[in-house]
């Protein structure tokens, strides 16, 4: 389980989520309430979008809280699309290539949740991706590789679909290997136009997911849990839902993966 | 807020303390049950004696748990007298230099604790160092200068009493610059011939001491908190005490910090 | 021997100095060609100016060549006034804390070079700082003790004479402990207005400097070795110079130490 | 290009190939004379036998001049089997998992060199490889990727046929795919019984290789460069060779990759 935090709006300092508030990111990197485990220190991240297509990016492998670049950076880099994370790890060792936000080109991504029984599925899903995704793996992640199918899928034409046939490729493929389908999915992704997110579990339990109104002219954010104790503020996103902030605010829509056996084997 | 284990004894590997146990101390540095903090992600550190006279060390950064060296070394390094030790930062970044054990020539020292208003008193208190001991100062912390303090003030021939003396001047130091002294002070430190350990606080309650018999031929172990739920096995030790482990098995002493100012005078 | 490069004029991407020119200081990092040694890999860091007074700041310990969140910085983040470093190190360990630039308050310090005999003087040294100078002080290295010492001098209200007066009472300490002096000094530092640069040898050869013009509207480049082999570009500047680029261009001026030993009794 | 050396004999302390000699491989991590680059700065790594079937093992990513962890550990660890690496990296970012000796169960591999077009050619040998090996792989090198597909070849049974195996693959399916093939390969490798290396180019210059009689006892030490001036103490093996140093002292013989296409499509 790990915390995220991602903002689209007027340009704002990355402090206003990843420092400054009473419950920040930092502050949830060793005490996060609403998650199975509190500690969240192997390693952080951040992507932010500002004058190229392709976001600027900082990872490392210190707890977010010890970690002096990421307070200057927070507090010296002002973007209006940005993605922040801090890392629990699940599958994947504690090194600067498994620490989110992944990007590919324009698109950015970040993850809290997991694929059960990952290891026995990984192989069969990076078979899957086509020689481009395949070679824009580094790291060893779960999440890495849920990203990079959906990219493969067809993110940037379809954001939505394409993250619902990753998930319902994977859970398929579990269900095939494993006789069962568990993937616990809240993530947030951008392209630097809109910021999307999406509340999922196969089954159970999915990570919680919360939106809030911040900065001017309709500016949102969205975390994993809230930054400070106003409860007025922060609304639950529903498990199985997707949220998309644009230049008309925020929206919800219903989140259902799907896989289509057939269109694949026509591949 | 810090966790350590030391052991004396017939050869064991280090594991047998640092990674083996239920409750090793991998396993303390993120649920630390007798701590105020449980979490003990910002380094960690081993000392082992073997054939030189000064000590191999190994220390780093990353949380404790997420080390793949660590693991390894734990594994395939064995001493008949080691310390090991996690860290949970009060004073100093997260850093090597400010990792335990601190070590100079055969001398090696952890510390669990803090000096309050350390800030303030620092430099008085490295303004006591003589050029050696102020030259082999690395780090940050105030756990590395009561060390150098206690060095200086004779450690090789009185152990118990230069670290007696040590913290006698730190308390007279704070009292007279703060009106007050608070030092929280369980350590352990060793020659490479007897390992000791120290349970102190100036007031109020003293970080945890516990000892158990460990491997074969009357070894000992001396801990944080115990490694495992057996409750036989550890004798919690007093605040204010002293414990030596050496050739005649183990021996536990009053410990009181005193200050002799005619005599600091006099130098 | 490090290497480095400083830029005042239009905002300009880091990338411009750090990594796109064909002798970028990334490539300086590992074939250097007008210092004593080639290599400069005891990590690197970036200073630079935006809406706050005090600069980001990032500084790391990796080889500058294989850090991709400094590439990527470099390529994101914009400025109209910033330092670059790569670290060749001399005293001091290979810790974020030793790496250039050294930031306190609006200012910001790199240094190509060293002081001779830095440990004999070290301790000295330090016992002229000021209570706030002295905790500022978070690194073991010389180039920090020079910048901090200098800010104490004054550095806020008359940047030259400060450096001055550093380097000053530096070589008359080291004339009267090891009956000689040898400062290397050449450095850029800056208040967010202004840059300044400095080449010096207190004897012999004085690690190089050169100026460019860079950007549009009178912007000027600063660095140990041209960025490219444009000959025509790159103006060398003499030793025993002191460099200043301001509203109205670069200006160039007699840089001389000196050390009124009756000023400080006074004080 | 990589540095390396490695030891057979009586116990020795690491130090004596790592830091000790006049051109100890850490004096080769930034001076190298026989290397096509000099400096060999991406990270670090020891691989050494002992008590246990597999091997102890440290690797981190500073140069390894800097690294005072590496120090401490060659001068108190001793064995009487082991390698010691130092990286240049040519394929897979500076990462821990990247340095070399990789290690599976009671094998350790370190390589200098490299296979040309290995971008091109990377997803194929990873397709080749069984559940077991292809989990095995936690970097990105061709080095990691080599020493796996030569344990799946049967390198605990038959050593240098499966490591000829190996290369007789990679060069018939670079030569499918690119017309060409161009592996540069010298190696050691270890089951913690005997000491392997091999000297091999598909074409033009391999990579040097060195060995010395060391330590007492009939010990050997294989280089990548000699640890010292004396020249003759040291014999360069010739390109196309595999050593052998086990009981009976070293033993050299001609290594030919070869490839049976029959074989492999029986499987």
């Amino acid at each position: 389980m790990c915390r995220w935090a991602a903002y689209r709006g007027e340009p704002l300092y990355l402090e206003e989520l990843v420092s400054s508030p009473a419950h920040s990111l930092i502050e949830q990197s060793h005490c996060a309430t609403k998650a199975k485990t509190s500690t969240n220190a192997d390693g952080f991240g951040l992507a932010w979008y500002g004058d190229h297509p392709e976001p600027g990016r900082f990872r490392d492998v210190l707890p977010a809280w010890s970690d002096c670049n990421l307070k200057s950076l927070s507090r010296h880099v002002r973007s209006p699309l940005f993605l922040a994370h801090v890392r629990a790890a699940t599958h994947g060792a504690t090194r600067r290539d498994n620490c989110h936000p992944f990007v590919k080109d324009s698109w950015s991504f970040m993850h809290n949740g997991q694929v059960e029984h990952f290891a026995d599925l990984r192989r069969r899903i990076e078979s899957m991706l086509d020689d481009e995704h395949f070679n824009a793996r580094t790291g060893s992640t779960d999440s890495e590789l849920l990203f990079l199918l959906a990219l493969q899928f067809g993110l940037a034409e379809r954001p939505l679909e394409a993250m619902g046939e990753a998930i319902g490729f994977v859970e398929h493929l579990s269900r095939e290997v494993k006789g069962m389908a568990q993937i616990k999915f809240t993530v947030a992704f951008s392209n630097g136009k809109s910021l999307y997110a999406v509340r999922y579990a196969s089954e159970g339990y999915a990570p919680t997911l919360f939106a809030a109104p911040m900065g001017r002219d309709g500016g949102y954010c969205l975390v994993s849990e809230p930054l400070d104790d106003n409860k007025d503020t922060w609304a639950e996103i529903p498990p199985g839902s997707a949220v998309i902030v644009g230049e008309d605010g925020l929206d919800v829509a219903a989140f259902t993966p799907f896989w289509d056996a057939a269109k694949v084997a026509a591949e």
